[in-house]
């Protein structure tokens, strides 16, 4: 740690480092293009940013900047989180979160033209779009950086990426751990990306979810193929004992087209205190919320739940985004 | 006022008579957390803010702080006046204050665990909510500062500070005066707050309303035990010629089962030139705006007409309890 | 050039040379109130504020001014374009571009109460409105500047300005050109609005356009009033090869009752890179956005294809406004 770069006074081979990792006028589109060396500069600068908002709150760092927030589907957490990322480096942002659908879309404009006007006016743009794809259509129209704040059924790369750098945060390491991915697996676009990423370190993974929520195969192939030890149950019973990390997703009725089905299982995959006094005492739970019954809020004053400090997580990861695509960053 | 503290370059006494008052870190929820000393304080500070701001447009104080200004229903008003004062001392705003309805909540998410996210994002949080209780949810959940900006039936206390305010600045002082709430006294939740507060000073209370909106048995109560004279009439006519305040709502149409009873008395509580000919030369006229018809529009150019400083106090108010909640403001 | 005022450090001289030119405190209302003279001062500012915007993104200029930018009608375009000018002069934003139909304004209120509210929160309000007229109505209620950001069937200033401006900056010059104007000549404001403020300049004018969306009669005597060359014809092919400007806007569908006509006529508006091979070489191509098909994207890597340069002269000629008629700007 002692040689990282210090992000808030760059001097020139500081930002030597910071190019030679790429990010400077890049997009952020998908979990693929990080290697774990760029995820570890991303997540030392994410520290960084904690250390800089708990000592002063904000910086000017990117101060005279412009983000162009653009949603064309709510996504409250999301947008708010990109938001306070870009004001606590002393930039701005043209909030475009409601009624996109009303305006220029509505007049016939493509997502192309909607992107070439507001790169006239921002230096970056935050893109989250109902359609997978959107992302890339919108990287290639634009000049300036574009970050995937989800696109459907594609990518959500800032949300993986910012539950790695909490197991990181949370555990010290990340390397030597069990994961629990718990809940709806098949249709989870964040356990999706984090398995991907995890496949990249040394992890043990389990899967635990109901027979038609069951991990795609072309994920479980992923995996085996990376040569992780990988379990599949439909308990979390069976995992609780091991696990470092439980990553929690809701199962939703509106899934099973047997009720009695749902009802038969729906309770294998909550969370409740009675469950955590069999876990770890150093495991993490984990949610990418919003959370509906999945954890008891009884949980949530137990140490060990780490879903709201992923939320602050969350917005560091911005930042050290931000800062890295316009390239100081 | 020559020793009160100067928020714009406070040392250590001066923060720590802010502490004193007991702000920072405060939940703003009612005006029953108020005393008649911190409410001067509160106005002392807001006379600082309306000086700096004439002078010099803004401040830094607040750089590198985050407001969410969280709004589950829309109050143009309201949201704007806490955004201008948020950024008039250099902080930074998340506005949330569009189709709240439409994400996370849709999904399911609770206010608490609403706010418990968005406090992971920001230093203080202003909620406008439907339901009565929602604010002490909210303050419940959050370990940051809470202001109440309106929870439906319940309270909305910056809205009777800045009421209060008003007549402390334009007559030089609260004790002495003959006070007239005028219109919808039943649900004006404007009236009492106001009412709540101004039993805390020697003034002399009238209430015109027709019948069916008079005040609520347990404000006249309050109002009562706190010994004040009080007067209840059915018309301005009868208090015009010896109020130094008019506190002006509007007269619904809804209200009332019988529209004859309606079109009989409406024009006894509407402000007209020809009306303020017959008040007190130092007389003023507030109102809690929107207005529709309560208050003619020739009344806007006589210097007595008090609403739309009204409108700028509040701002005011709203930046001294910004700075004080997050303590140094 | 060497004398023009340099907005970013105005000394006594520069500051009355800025007021001499009677911006400051002015609203800007229609594009009858530009000389050439103050058209020149204008284009100037924000020729500096390219520069400075090229140099370092921002400056502090309106730190501590709050502009309104009250829209009630989504304009995604010309509302981010307010925002980012009104941020990278380091002034902040109330934003008010959504649902104002259901806050204040469904509880009654008049445009001119809003806007006397808003007056006490902010510096400068930007109103975008679908009435004609509504803007003169706000400017008459405020004490503080009003930027009409278009009012229905009545003017958008910024956006003629803006487009002048481009012409400016690509062709060097205004004197000596021939523009065409195409397609929808009836209804297209912006057309209507160029058209006036070019009768001050050396211009030869070109309309092109169905027979039932000619220019109006009125706007064509104010043309021909100020002694222009005036061709009006059907097809682009026939000002293609003479053209130093093709100002294109779209034909819809929708204003023909003979959909045989639409049919029949909608290729002689269109334009293509065959049809550019046929133009000047320094020609420019401009549209006010959004576009559907009345340019062919494969236009847009022609280096004539001006339209989206002309958003960001958007956001400079907003930049030199605000500055302008916030007196330092």
């Amino acid at each position: 740690m002692i040689n990282r770069p210090r992000i808030f006074s760059l001097d020139d081979t500081q930002q030597s480092v910071l190019n030679e990792h790429g990010f400077h006028g890049q997009d952020i589109l998908s979990v693929n293009q990080f290697t774990p060396a760029s995820l570890d500069y991303i997540f030392d600068v994410a520290e960084e940013m904690r250390a800089m908002v708990g000592r002063k709150g904000g910086a000017d760092l990117l101060q005279g900047r412009v983000l162009s927030c653009l949603f064309y589907e709510p996504s409250t957490r999301t947008s708010a989180s990109f938001i306070a990322a870009m004001e606590r480096l002393g930039g701005s942002v043209i909030p475009i979160t409601q009624g996109v659908q009303f305006s220029s879309v509505s007049k016939g404009e493509t997502l192309h033209d909607t992107i070439r006007t507001l790169e006239q006016y921002s230096d970056v743009i935050v893109l989250r779009h109902p359609e997978k794809g959107a992302a890339a259509i919108a990287a290639a129209a634009a000049d300036i950086p574009v970050i995937n704040a989800g696109d459907g059924a594609g990518e959500h790369p800032t949300q993986a990426l910012l539950d790695l750098f909490t197991i990181r945060e949370e555990l010290g390491r990340l390397d030597g751990l069990h994961i629990a991915m718990v809940g709806d697996l098949r249709y989870g676009r964040t356990v999706h990306s984090l398995t991907q990423l995890l496949t990249g370190y040394d992890v043990q993974l389990s899967f635990v979810s109901p027979e038609i929520l069951r991990l795609p195969l072309d994920y479980m192939n992923q995996v085996r193929d990376a040569g992780k030890t990988v379990r599949e149950t439909y308990s979390v019973a069976d995992v609780i004992a091991s696990a470092d990390v439980l990553y929690v997703t809701r199962v939703q009725k509106e899934r099973f087209t047997d009720l009695a089905q749902y009802e038969e299982v729906k309770d294998f995959y909550r969370i409740t205190p009675e469950l955590m006094d069999r876990a770890k005492p150093n495991a993490i739970v984990m949610h990418p919320l919003p959370r509906v019954n999945e954890i008891d809020v009884r949980v949530d004053t137990d140490p060990r739940a780490a879903y709201f400090r992923q939320v602050k997580n969350g917005m560091y990861i911005r930042m050290a985004l931000l800062a890295a695509v316009l390239g100081k960053a």
